[in-house]
């Protein structure tokens, strides 16, 4: 199972009044790490959507805990890898450390999708296709 | 039980590249409907502070479906209640539908928290003030 | 000369740790602002895209000023117009108002773009349709 | 005078539905790189905070460039500097390339900014010390 490390700065404009990350930025950071993730084995939307005509993995089920504030300038480090592939859905799992402390993590499940041929305002979920589940989980 | 209705209109730069809401954006509009919710009865954050000495209510844990995409220009309508009081805790509960469809659930859990005294960085739950009970369950 | 009016609610989410809007969160509500203006007289961009060939009116060109911060909660209202039509080019202004205090100004060049024939990840300005002009500036 | 060089990978989230960065979030790119270079000389803005009594340095003015769009996984490095300090105000200087080509550039005018005693939520202009425009100048 491969799991991608990054790290990154919080920024000023990330955080609230309160003087800590408001809570939505690191469900788009976990987007971005997932992104890395993918494109760290050859993946990146660009060459899915070439190759396998889905328009991605849009999200369809979040859960997130927050368990300490992060504040402007810290750095985290991200963890994320696929915890479990279904047949058109897959969960990834993201934490988020400041130093050695679990400050968030989260399991967010997406859809392997296509437009519905049907309508093409709406989208149909796939098969993952067999090279992507060996790469993210046999590495 | 109080039910909070918003209403906004899908922003363009809310949008990602596959044309549809950036799902963490979701979970900015209903942090803002918690903050109309409380300020409805009359405790806006400023209130809250000025008046219970808490920093306000952090997110804690937060759950969320998205079972259809929403695009720019689009009209959704926000409901956002308290689901449930604990003792410093409690769970706000958001549905966003676009026309009769419900696109976008979430369960979101905050703390009643202040200033932690013993460590100014950090925050502790606290009783959520009977008054604060009564306005958002009892009307 | 059509004017815009557009109130809105300031956000916690838009706040920065010194408690006032993060000031490119302003440039995002402009960008809004012009989406607006343009669907008040039935050219929303859905519909530039599908009669006139146009991928939109992209900014090349963008002057603020911030002259009061604003802060979480507060109402202000923002005026938003097309100043200047040029050939290909357009310039738009904003004044956003907290009561009636001027809060803080952009003016916005726009091209009015299309996908350029020869690669199409570049874009290409376009005369700017008459029928936008006057629908623009003779209302 | 100091040039502070930054490199950052377009995420997904900062695009919109043009599949081009949304460009307000270039806006939030620059100030952070005005953080780090104020950080690069010992000045983050905790340590200004406590040092001088500011609260920090405000935009005032601004006005960007847009040349060429950039699209998610584009990495773009941010070059950034003091162009010339006044009084009590100052204007930063970005430029954003990807590859060779500059894409985006803004001039950024931000205020030394302190609480103002008559006023708390008022800000008023101080000096800037003379260790802050050495330190950003005569490296």
């Amino acid at each position: 199972m491969l799991i991608h490390e990054h790290t990154r700065q919080i920024e000023w404009g990330d955080c609230d009044p309160a003087g800590i990350v408001f809570h939505p930025r690191y469900l788009g950071y976990f987007d971005h790490c997932t992104n890395l993730l993918f494109a760290k084995v050859g993946f990146d939307l660009a060459t899915l959507q070439a190759r396998f005509t889905v328009i991605g993995y849009p999200v369809v089920d979040l859960h997130s805990r927050f368990l300490s504030p992060c504040r402007s300038g810290d750095e985290v480090r991200i963890e994320t890898w696929v915890a479990e592939f279904r047949n058109s859905s897959f969960d990834v799992q993201h934490r988020l450390y400041r130093g050695d402390a679990l400050a968030v993590e989260a399991t967010v499940t997406r859809v392997w999708a296509a437009q519905d041929p049907a309508d093409p305002q709406r989208m149909r979920g796939r098969p993952v296709p067999k090279e992507v589940r060996v790469a993210l989980h046999n590495v």
